[in-house]
């Protein structure tokens, strides 16, 4: 195999590179990287759009790897295209502690990685978020500033994941054109053959949503080309099948799932060396083949420039560099201003209603938020005057219909704030958070800007009943580590939680509430000082202090005002957000918490409320929800499940006396 | 329209009904019912087989519900077709506390109800459930014994929600021909038009997973008759486009999202009941119609009786009646003889192979489990020697390839379970317990018999990294009521967690490790006591108690090993399931955890642990994670964040010294 040509060599060292890494690190996934070796070569070095010295140039053409179990299909292109830090000691410490070589791609730890993969199908719903973005951002600021495609390899895994329907059917809805998705169809999972569990003509349903689709022999590398020349001018988002044999050449167990997540061991990897005609040292890459992968990496580098030229030349230039940098200030003064007005204004309003308000205001002070929901847009509040609707007639518009799908809206707002350029906010019930969570779960892992707006969030949302009503989820969703969840009060705490939510480099949630609550803050300075918790009504020789959230802090107040006039003083604190009060200095928790016994009120279970009320040992009692809720009008449901004033008190009163 | 057929009225009764209840609970959703009326009439009385008067008939046909907002099309059927308690008060206690017609159909509130519905997409995946144990039993004893049909009426809403297409690619796969979808196509969701959000060609999509589709008018009774009775011949998974207008008839805002989910009001009313023909008060059915109803309440009785009289001459009698009453007491008893065994074996064994241990002896002492994987057969050890694959081939085996559908399995192991004959169990990694979520919470609000086999529970499963290593999952799992979740410490307590997990009619989570543990268990029959905790080791005067779970039992008996060797007897507690400890008896809670400063250990967030540590006001500390995990080795991963038995012992000085 001495005549292989320099490509069939270049890709031949990510396949080497990759199963030397694997079996160094003696764990891995070699089937992929050796299966999809060749596309990713053709991808790369023909096709891809970026460059290795600015890995964050904004118009770059964006890869993800959906299937993250091939991450070494990824360092070793990062490596070989010269990406920084990827080094060949990098490679060599894949899988180990403290490497970039994390065993999946890990967004942050390495550039050139643009998400984090591996939970199967998020990476997918990842990148119809940038396509969608980038739609929106080109219609916006101009298609000489933004004008890039979205690259990303998704196996039989992806597309067997219920939330790649979601996805796929919302970007053949939208029209994104500049969406290809190769899918590595080797026909092969973890527990064999595919027909073993699944029969689907993809391609034909991948048509039924909208889409264009092709098929290629993936290791006909001119083949992979013509078809991604054909992708790029697609008015619709593309489809490829790219027939592979996953770990090609890995002897007699290429082809079968025995090469999928194992290393191949000495035998397999001297029949794949054979193979691929590479007959170098384990990390060892001839200086040609390297020198070829550096011009790759470069190859970019003019279009930056020109790119860098005319953005200079736009009229849309500071628009869009105040988009990419993201500052939400202007939405924060205004909802600070929106917080003293309601203040002042004492109305009664649902939460969810409040956040309208907020939302009026901050969609009018920035651009930077595109807000949706998973069809429940009247009862989530998420949509203002100000948005035109976002689909393929009116990119440019700001307020998406994302159908009935939170999973896949989850996954795409991840992938629209690891864009850049927007601020994406969506709403479900907060019940539903259990359909988005594994993207949930990969935004706190990441850090990614994007803020979920959960309404009817307790029994209080009434005869919907228990498959509608959260109880456990305030307690499940605060389980999340990075993930902030945020149940203001009234209208002045839920500005605030807004103010909090656009200014929080990480992903929060928003409980809000269906019914009516009244007006409990007296100074919108104290909602916004972020402290998480925060004294709302203080007594002298407090005997106790009520700590509630939400539609409970109104309970808490009731309770208070009937043991005042007992005679026994209690202290009130509302806690809008667990993790922000939690990390504030001990000072802070004490003082606000202070030394008497203390009750939670919360109509959720008391999971997690029993680490915060024993703070120092303090006695300490719960009111909440035992078990799931029903179906009735809110008000009975809380009264029958005992969460009134009158309980609350008898609570306090039973823990002064045993005091 | 006084020349309106008997089925015609008796579709108007359903509406009728529908939206007088609607209108006196002042919520719900009046649409679905008025739209599909005509559709489930010409289901209910030309098709189901079923018999009203005994609503548990094994082999009755199974009707699902998916669309669950439409509730009061199922109240109202059930209430005209005579079922017991579904009176004409309970339809005008709609939605009221403690009534039988919930907001959303209530598995076990209302005689009839075969399932809970009202998330999205769930009652599609029940069906495939349904459908599936129906070919799995009828293979097993005879078409005569099983041979019924399963019919689901599914909206937009469901076929949206990405569950959908794995479950429908899983029908198809498994050419479940017994199953129909009965699709409420009315073009509109909750924002709108469905062209809001999506334009996929479902006809086209149903077809590439393998189905026979159709289309019929919705609202011509005689054109749903011929689909049904064609459909009822296929030998694939039938999908039937009924097209139909929302909210039918009531007046201008019929056929929009506005008649979804509110009441109608008089002038809907009014218009809809001169649309109707139907001129009667509100909760009025007139005789004649009601007879109607009535006598296709009862036609079934005949079928009913020669089924009785089939399985009383079918050799499969006492098989298929063992399945149906689904007691698996040889399973535990072979299960408490396995434990035994390993005990004196004294074996070390990762819990996932001690699971594969147990099911080798539950399998085949018992054929009521049905065994499977979304696809990491190998991974969680699922797979048993005597179990064939369940396929189109061979309906009569017990393991499914679930493939790469963590919530399908879910949603079809609740179908399965509700059905009734099996017990199903099914794998994928603790961390992706996200993925199942919403269906593993209606698990635990119905109550349906399901084992989750969840491995790689931890930090412990090494290198694949955060995105695989759960954290937050067991706080998060323990925080649904109802659900119970094991993390066993050994192949003793593996076998104790099965035994309690197939006794329980409930869901059951088996938390278990990827890497090899010591056996801890002196006595299986402690392990088996099923108490929830209990103690491992006790020491004259011991000065602290160290509860532990799963693996971290074995880093509690290490640090109390140092500490007793420096002079400070300590006790250890191996909790395998905290809901069985907290829900046991007070004394046997204080006894377990003693009145001595207590440690918990836990490969995961604290969450949960304070409350359980500090009862009594005891001094606790608490050794876990405190953020996401790491790519690494797993030894060295519990270095990294400090899970050891080191630092366990300077935890527990500390807590003693401070006392």
């Amino acid at each position: 195999m001495a005549d292989t040509s320099i490509e069939q060599r270049m890709a031949a060292a990510i396949a080497a590179l990759s199963m030397d890494a694997v079996e160094k690190a003696n764990s891995g996934h070699p089937g992929m990287p050796l299966g999809m070796a060749d596309v990713a070569t053709v991808l790369f070095t023909k096709h891809m759009k970026f460059d290795a010295a600015e890995p964050n140039w904004p118009d770059r053409d964006r890869f993800v790897l959906s299937a993250g179990h091939g991450s070494m299909l990824q360092y070793s292109l990062l490596h070989l295209l010269g990406f920084e830090g990827m080094t060949i000691e990098e490679l060599k410490r894949f899988r180990q502690l403290g490497a970039k070589t994390a065993g999946h791609p890990e967004y942050g730890h390495a550039v050139g990685i643009e998400t984090t993969t591996g939970p199967l199908g998020q990476g997918l719903g990842n990148a119809v978020g940038m396509a969608l973005a980038e739609k929106h951002l080109a219609a916006r600021y101009g298609s000489d500033v933004v004008d890039h495609m979205t690259y990303t390899i998704a196996g039989d895994g992806c597309l067997m994941e219920g939330i790649s329907q979601e996805v796929i059917s919302f970007a053949g809805h939208q029209k994104l054109g500049k969406l290809v998705v190769l899918w590595d169809d080797n026909d092969i999972s973890i527990d064999g053959k595919i027909s073993l569990s699944d029969k689907t003509d993809q391609i034909a349903r991948f048509e039924a949503c909208g889409w264009r689709t092709m098929r290629c022999d993936g290791h006909d590398m001119e083949a992979v080309d013509r078809a991604l020349t054909e992708a790029k001018g697609s008015d619709r988002p593309v489809l490829i099948a790219c027939r592979t044999t996953i770990g090609k050449g890995a002897g007699p167990k290429a082809g079968t799932s025995g090469v999928h997540g194992s290393p191949l061991g000495q035998e397999g990897i001297a029949a794949a060396r054979q193979a691929l005609g590479w007959q170098h040292e384990p990390f060892e890459v001839p200086s040609d083949v390297m020198e070829a992968w550096r011009e790759a990496g470069s190859r970019g580098a003019k279009a930056r420039g020109e790119w860098e030229d005319r953005l200079s030349a736009s009229s849309n230039k500071a628009g869009f560099d105040a988009a990419m940098k993201g500052d939400p200030a202007d939405a924060l003064a205004a909802l600070k201003q929106l917080a003293d007005k309601v203040v002042a204004e004492d109305a009664k309003v649902a939460t969810r209603k409040a956040s309208q308000n907020c939302l009026d205001v901050v969609n009018e002070a920035t651009t930077l938020t595109v807000g949706g929901s998973a069809d429940l847009t009247g009862s989530n509040n998420t949509k203002t005057a100000e948005l035109g609707i976002l689909d393929a007639e009116n990119p440019a518009g700001r307020y998406v219909h994302y159908g009935i799908r939170e999973h896949g809206m989850a996954a795409m707002m991840n992938g629209m704030s690891l864009h850049g350029g927007v601020i994406p906010y969506g709403g479900t019930f907060l019940v539903f958070a259990d359909y988005m969570r594994p993207s949930m779960r990969l935004a706190a892992l990441m850090g990614t800007r994007v803020i979920y707006v959960l309404t009817h969030d307790s029994i209080g949302l009434g005869e919907d009943g228990p498959t509608h009503q959260p109880v456990e989820h305030l307690a499940s969703l605060r389980a999340i580590p990075g993930l902030k969840v945020y149940r203001p009060a009234d209208e002045a705490e839920t500005a605030a939680a807004w103010g909090a939510a656009l200014s929080y480099q990480g992903p929060s949630v928003l409980a809000l509430t269906r019914q009516g609550l009244p007006m409990v803050t007296k100074s919108a300075e104290a909602a916004f000082a972020n402290t998480g918790a925060y004294v709302l009504r203080d007594a002298e020789d407090y005997q106790a202090t009520i700590i509630a959230t939400g539609s409970e802090v109104e309970i808490a107040l009731a309770a208070a005002d009937q043991l005042a006039s007992e005679g026994t003083p209690v202290r009130v604190v509302s806690m809008n957000c667990a993790e922000d009060f939690l990390s504030a200095d001990g000072t802070h928790i004490a003082d606000t918490l202070g030394t008497k016994p203390r009750l939670g009120i919360e109509a959720g279970i008391q999971m997690g409320w029993g680490e915060l009320l024993s703070l120092g040992g303090i006695k300490w009692d719960f009111l909440g929800m035992e078990s799931f809720g029903a179906s009735g009008p809110y008000q009975e449901l809380y009264e029958h499940f005992g969460i009134t004033a009158k309980n609350a008190a008898a609570k306090v009163r039973a823990l002064i006396e045993g005091n």
